[in-house]
């Protein structure tokens, strides 16, 4: 029964209203800060060291803190953590439990610090953290494709443009293509992982505090690029953050949706270009000859779903004026499992590309001698003719009859057929993933983690 | 570890892999199938009899088959039905759970069906059957909006265009302009309901069958309006229904959308028109002044989400040739959870409605003395002078002094402050709703549960 | 130079500054007022004549009125009409030609009118109009798809799911597949269409006026089926029409879309299903034996086009609180050029399905032989076999040996191959087409042009 | 009269099809054209140097095709260059012209380039140069948002989140706040640069050729980072460097659209907290009190709109197999009036911003006096009191009476009110400029034109 029906009837006790309205303020909140646990921690860690520094925390109230924090943590890496039924969200959980083991001191804690800015510095924290599992995963899966490049360099495939058939490919050439797209990801990415590097923490609700924090230690022991300094721009990021790492996103999921079609296509018997395995494919309950490719099917729309995140998301936060609106809250739940989609995308496409196989020889059928329509105008063209006269030569050959297909191909240029500059592109993504300095991350956490 | 580091070393086993692709292709299939089961057995019940009408099956065997039915539907219909952990999906298990009880019996039921046809009639019954309550909770919002408006006819409130104070309005007005608002929508969902209600049972995979299928008869059965008669069209409704519907939300989403940003603007202190009760807002952790209308907020970002779910389909469905793609399946995920989110919407919104207080006089706030220039310029042009000059005449007023604002309003046309027109409004929302024709739908499946 | 630049260097005469403005406020406003010229004409012509029956305007002024209005209107369909250089918008205009020919008699008409549901009632006209243009394009691409379909109804074709072969087609199937897809798409259309029809005039800025205006009258000169009554809710309905108007455009969009990706994919050498005259074609610069499908690529692509625009709107109306903003005047922008290319779209798309030549005997190559392994597996149901059993003997059959195509399909039901169920498709059509009522709209249109 | 009204009657000619197929393919083609062509000439330059380096064109045939194309340069600049009417597009416009005063010398520069890598590299050029102006726009816009930022530190504003007043704020927080925004935003853009600042020159139709050309050297020519090695990838980049670009431009858009909707709000009568000139305001055409603040609206309107352009251009890419399809031509006409947008938005946003007037001393009006409550928390903090047991009483203060707001604020804190830390957001800003490196280009682009 309704909410509404049950008022109606004045029926509804205070109680009852008191949950369903909780129900729906609540919503996901508790599932989706369970992604920030370990954030939370750290950034609590940080901020307590820094209220030690200011004079707001006794020495060895810091080392117990630090402490107790250190075995939350360990809870949360272990499994061993959750948020407890009667407890709103993941920044009270953590401090119910410094509270339960420290008393007055675990209270101190929230001195100085606000909701606000508080799950604004554990979003940076899950959303670097997580970009970085992407691009590693970017990365391994780059090098299969090199990998998978160079070894079928030789492997000719008909290349299509307006889906007719056109000129002289490679499975050598398509593997790298979808390689070197990796590497334009991963520049875009990255851009989302500076914005997202950012220290918020001190900005409180976005209008500061009057005590004399020290932001730019906080900064540091967390590992930040730098301060969102303004304090109320700080507020601001939360919703643009989210929607700068979607956005980056999406241009990987249009890497890999593209890949996927092209596998549904190639594996189609009009065209038979590869097969995938039986554990990739699936039979039909009716259909007894059907192996279908439902493993790029569902890469393919799981991608282009992820296409459509940044617009759900802008809808929630367009037109709102500057500071927080609780509005922001529904954003956990659009942002958190768009990154388990694309992290198990990565994933499966890598697996589905180590197991990939092609056929061989596919241009030595009659039906794509025209693709080599070109090389024949070339050879014209080199044996002195006009390139006009050339091209129409040729077209009456074709057309007319007496065309034979030149099929001994000698491309040379920078990213050809004969000269695939795999190595040149995998220097570009080297250079990419060199500029993200995720080391500089890893020695600021094991320090804090380690603080004594 | 991922899929991808097992399989460089060569490690991982037949077994994982296929779990690791299963875990892939099945996603919240599960989940999101338990949506379908009542709908599942409905269209099981109305197949059985259709092939016991044509032969393939006898006469008894309907009648164990339907009891069986009846059985599994009461089981979903108290919440003892789930899907097992080794069944892949809905119809599987309503099929096992047959042939569990009546051996091949249970198997036959199967003839002339396939699967892609089983889900799209479930999920056509299902999209039906949520329109319909989310009409039902329209249809009470529209009711409770259309009292309050007759309710408070007679309390003014400032009227804005630009943001502006521009004339005077009334809770009157405000109210009733949503009640109206919901009458557009409830016809723009018709057309969704009408789209959705046509039969594609018996288009088996999107190329019919050779069975001789009566797909008249199950239409009848199922109550739908008429047939998806083109077999290869009633496979591209999938997909196509989704988006219609769900296209249709958007419309009522901006509705619910506009009037929480209207109430969450109206109960700022720098308006203070509105006050929604402390159940509705929340404090601050920091800020011991607060009282923030979350609900009003959320309220907001959720309607506000719903209108991305449009696009975030229609990236799946794009550029699909047509037949089936296993790319549908994952429509499932975004279409479910919409109608669970709208409905709770409508549901929270209508008690807020039912719970917001109003602030009487607002209008003999000097500040909102120019709202009533126009009346002004109205008074002069009913005493001759042309309106241009009456204009020009009131603009000195106003900026030069000597403005006295004619507070004494007498707005007579249909539809403003002094006629509200709720009568006609209420008609027109009862005209929609006798346009779905629920009690057809009501019939027939009362009649097909109780078949003999 | 830049605005910002002259600024600070201080030179920027007043002038200059006014006129940098107005071509940032204008924007494309005038362009876009043309589409509304003879809507505007017609709007005024029935306040007009209602302002005389409530006693505003003397009978021989509205006769006058009208005659000058039907000059301009005449001017219009003409191609003579024009808004002048220093005239800001069609409404300008159009009073600015009265006034001139009638002196105060033009202006008079001004009188319990705002700009605000002056605009309104010339875009809810002109949308009427535009969706009409379309449901006739629409009716006539159905008939000729649906001729197409009964003059192929026996030339097969290869039934795929997931791209891969699945079941014998046909072109009957195919063509009619389309012409069913266009009855839903009309029926998406005819809730907009609805929503378009009732009359905002008399809402004045969105709160009515103190004039005793009658809009029962003008609805009916204006041949509206109903009130939009609430004038708040008048003015709401700006930027909501159009929102519904555009997210119907996109189901007939998407129709549009899917088929032209079934074509350029049906052309392409690898499928070779179906031919394009060279006029549909264009060739290659590089390579002479290129006829790539331009036409059909196009018309994929604006149709794909158009379905981003409802997201475009919504992300200018999103969280705007109700009453007008000047945010409103660029939807113009968006809605009118849709139109335009929705209107092209349909022509170009019936002109290349009349041209379009199909492949015969394409089930003949022995590749698609598995497309009739569900026709064996029914064989030896029919013979007795389980259908489990069938299928696994099939399977075998194909993968094993001995499999043998039987071609001798008999599909009947409702709707397949043998039963395309075109007539009742056409009937389907046809109700729609009546539930628009258009001759409403042009008896009353044509008595009010006619009006003494 | 439609095209398929005349094919029906068997009247079309073959001219007229042709004519109006024409029309549907070039579309809007000649207009945005216009955009490229001075990038047309740069690249047609770098192809011929490099064509002669390797022997396809004569020493002193490149010295008259580079003559040539500085003439055809320089009319572009000046505006003398037209794409006739019999001319298809730019490209051909440009050839026509070197052909009619070179000859057989003018045809040879197509060799070894096909339309699809010279509209690539066209557009790539285009839009680097666009991207940076926009920079300009945005680094401009900075400087003066920091000048008001620093002007106003002590001009208190109310904060808000929730739209309820909240804390303390300024114009200072204000003002810079977007400033900060800003940097980010040219972060964003960074990555957009550095994708599409990459050279397809040589990737001939997706293909590459047989010609031994020199990428590398037209690559430095061009003053590009790198090449887009892969010739698959680099057809590839189509689609995807214009959908970078406009999803880059999307995170400005909200900036913009944010800071209007701020200044709307603000300049509300019920806020009052901003001022525009009149210039920047317009009147109503009813009510004679009115300023409304259409530039602010309009530029809300406008960023907003720009929100909603990836996502149209994604509908058209989306699905396509690789290869080059004619869809993409039509991704310029979303492309380019982008950009356009956009520019004239920073520039008025610039405008407005530097003649906008700020209203002192708000926070004196009593209204505001729980704005200061959390400071009055923090004074019993400093005092001793737990953080809980202070805010309690505060609470009871403000509800309960006795309440005193402590209006001497000593926020010292990085980006807070009394440490904005301008300086050290302008060196975030002039270190992300830095990071575009516009001197290479300019280096670059001067020695090529000049080149002999």
């Amino acid at each position: 029964m309704k909410l509404w029906q049950k008022e109606s009837s004045k029926n509804l006790g205070k109680q009852e209203a008191a949950f369903r309205i909780e129900k729906f303020t609540v919503g996901q909140d508790r599932e989706m800060d369970m992604y920030l646990a370990e954030f939370d921690v750290i950034g609590s860690m940080a901020h307590a060291i820094m209220l030690e520094s200011i004079g707001l925390l006794e020495t060895n109230e810091l080392g117990h803190v630090l402490n107790e924090c250190r075995k939350i943590y360990n809870d949360i890496l272990n499994g061993k953590f959750l948020i407890e039924k009667n407890i709103e969200d993941v920044h009270s959980q953590v401090e119910w439990l410094l509270t339960q083991a420290l008393g007055d001191t675990g209270k101190k804690i929230h001195s100085g610090r606000s909701r606000n800015d508080q799950v604004l510095v554990d979003l940076k924290l899950f959303m670097r953290h997580q970009l970085r599992q992407i691009v590693n995963l970017i990365e391994a899966l780059f090098h299969k494709l090199v990998e998978l490049s160079n070894k079928h360099k030789n492997d000719l495939l008909p290349g299509y443009t307006h889906l007719q058939i056109a000129m002289p490919s490679s499975f050598g050439l398509w593997f790298g293509a979808y390689a070197e797209s990796l590497v334009d990801d991963a520049v875009v990415l990255q851009a989302a992982y500076k914005v997202v590097n950012k220290n918020p923490l001190g900005s409180g609700a976005g209008y500061g505090s009057s005590f004399p924090l020290n932001r730019t230690l906080t900064t540091k022991l967390l590992g930040f690029d730098d301060l969102n300094y303004n304090v109320v721009y700080a507020q601001m990021t939360r919703g643009k953050s989210e929607y700068v790492v979607l956005s980056g996103l999406t241009s990987l999921a249009t890497t890999l949706s593209r890949m996927s079609m092209d596998i549904c296509l190639y594996n189609s018997q009009n065209f038979g270009f590869v097969t995938l395995p039986d554990d990739f494919t699936t039979g039909s309950s009716i259909m007894p000859h059907k192996k279908n490719p439902d493993v790029a099917e569902l890469l393919r729309a799981k991608t282009n779903r992820l296409k459509g995140l940044p617009t759900e998301l802008a809808f929630v936060t367009s037109n709102l004026p500057s500071g927080y609106h609780r509005d922001m809250q529904i954003l956990k739940e659009i942002l958190m499992p768009a990154f388990d989609q694309m992290i198990e995308c990565l994933d499966i496409a890598h697996f589905m590309m180590s197991n990939i196989e092609i056929k061989p020889n596919l241009l030595e059928d009659k039906k794509y001698d025209p693709i080599f329509s070109v090389e024949r105008v070339n050879e014209l063209v080199m044996q002195g003719l006009p390139f006009r006269d050339a091209y129409l030569q040729v077209k009456d050959e074709i057309f007319g009859g007496g065309y034979e297909a030149p099929r001994d191909l000698n491309h040379t240029l920078e990213g050809s057929i004969g000269n695939l500059c795999n190595d040149e592109i995998t220097k570009m993504m080297n250079d990419v993933i060199k500029g993200f300095d995720f080391v500089k991350v890893d020695t600021a956490l094991e320090e804090l983690l380690n603080w004594k």
